[in-house]
């Protein structure tokens, strides 16, 4: 049985309808998953016209009320479509209709403007979910990184590593590795934070005061974590299969080498909620919306990697 | 007429005399450059026979005193014959006797055990021809970086960041470009800092206080700076070729990168000397010595560059 996956068509005025509807019409992709889209067939279809398809048979989910597109405008209208369509996809999976979702790209722009107080789709999946917590993992076939810390300032990063930190990123991806992607024992590398992992102290001292005895904690716990490693090194190495994932403990460390290897077809996948949930890795592209010429590369790698952790689970 | 490449054999407790030995070994390098080695006969023709091969006819140019060679063991010793070849290997350059010069890694324990102030080639040399600040150049054919900072603590590195270090880094990259490197006009990309170039001031303001005017500054000067752009995609765009450099403003922002795509082969060069030099991008790797195991790869890149910008200059 291949898994259903509820696939959101995202922000109606950015390119998701576009992609999604590209989805639909890849027949590699069909043979993995059924597919569930939700949001509105009438969007759907514009998208595919978009992109010069013909809209294949597709199971469509309705929700959200009727919209007026403004392709590359977003609205409190388009934000609250994008908010309907994750939520009754959330419900979908909760009831057991779907194995799992996969996203297509919202505006926090327009989802604020539509009264949620989420900054995007993690949070506001965290905040109907009751999941304090989730972890970001950003995931492609030769490399899968996860971060400490997100969205910060550099200058705020050391003071935002914490030794829990690290421990709660690193059980949070150990466990989804070994009930979603089927590794029994994942191999973490966790990195250091400073140039060659602090040189023993020399550039810094996080890596002994608090990556160190998070590596051991976590080691402790029977979990096959490896470092402070040096940051410049680890991610060859994981990419030549040392590692299952690098656990990195801000955003560009593990962003630069993501997207150098990934920049296409990169997977957004939030661990530690109790759904399956991935997503496009990049954002509403307002100014293609309507073109028909966004890649659809990372929709399609969102639903497969979907399938492929429902299939394991 | 090949250049005439000034090649040191490094600390030879270290893995330089065996990896300079299978560049002379290297038939498509000695296409390109004439090598004059700087070192020992006796310590070259040891690491051949280490490497299993029969040392090939090459000039071979004497310096430092005699030494009875311990793989592995940082000593006095080992550190006053290394910085003997690179100050033996300078002489020639600024002579006239080479056009260029590259250098097997030395140890910075050796050397400062030796009495040296220097801790590593580049302070030596610029120390020694009166550099006040050269820049650092990571290079492989496919991507080039250039670092603001580099050996500094991450929590550091945002107050180390300023308008006029990065202006200084980009001039005498631009610089280096033109005189050496064949490129009429080359395309640097300044990074940001902060993710998504800190995304309009929401995650940090270095952007807009110095980087921003930095990039300002330089296209005043005629220098094609574009920047701040967001860290986690300037690399794949830079190869792709939309730029000839990439300006890093600290230390993982570009080796991680750089790393990645040229792990084996990558060349540190020193821009901003009065000389053009380059050098292997690895250390002395203490537990190969001895064992012939040591990839020439970078080695023979750095040969090769040098050749090449020798041959533009």
């Amino acid at each position: 049985m291949k898994p259903r996956i509820a696939v959101t068509l995202g922000d109606p005025a950015g390119v998701g309808p576009e992609i999604v509807s590209r989805l639909c019409a890849d027949p590699a992709t069909r043979e993995r998953a059924e597919l569930v889209i939700v949001g509105q067939r009438g969007l759907l279809e514009a998208g595919a016209q978009a992109c010069g398809l013909a809209l294949p048979e597709v199971e469509v989910v309705e929700a959200g009320e009727e919209f007026q597109v403004t392709h590359g405008l977003p609205s409190a209208a388009s934000g609250r479509l994008a908010g309907a369509f994750v939520e009754r996809a959330l419900e979908l999976v909760q009831a057991g209709e779907a194995e799992a979702m996969a996203t297509a790209p919202i505006s926090k722009e327009a989802l604020q403007m539509a009264g949620y107080p989420d900054t995007g789709h993690t949070t506001l999946l965290a905040r109907l979910t009751n999941t304090p917590r989730p972890v970001m993992m950003l995931a492609g076939d030769k490399l899968k990184v996860v971060l400490v810390t997100i969205h910060k300032a550099l200058r705020e990063v050391p003071g935002l590593i914490t030794q829990e930190g690290i421990v709660h990123t690193a059980r949070v991806t150990d466990d989804a590795f070994r009930r979603y992607l089927g590794v029994a024992a994942p191999r973490l590398a966790v990195c250091g934070l400073n140039p060659h992992a602090g040189e023993g102290g020399l550039f810094g001292d996080e890596e002994e005061r608090i990556i160190a005895p998070a590596v051991d904690q976590l080691r402790e716990a029977g979990i096959d974590a490896v470092g402070p490693l040096p940051p410049d090194t680890v991610f060859w190495r994981a990419v030549r299969g040392e590692f299952d994932v690098v656990v990195c403990m801000y955003h560009d460390q593990g962003l630069i080498p993501l997207k150098l290897m990934h920049f296409e077809d990169a997977v957004n996948v939030s661990l530690g909620l109790p759904i399956i949930r991935t997503s496009v890795d990049h954002g509403t592209a307002y100014d293609l919306a309507g073109t028909g010429k966004a890649n659809p590369a990372s929709m399609i790698a969102a639903v497969r990697l979907a399938a492929q952790m429902a299939g394991s689970a």
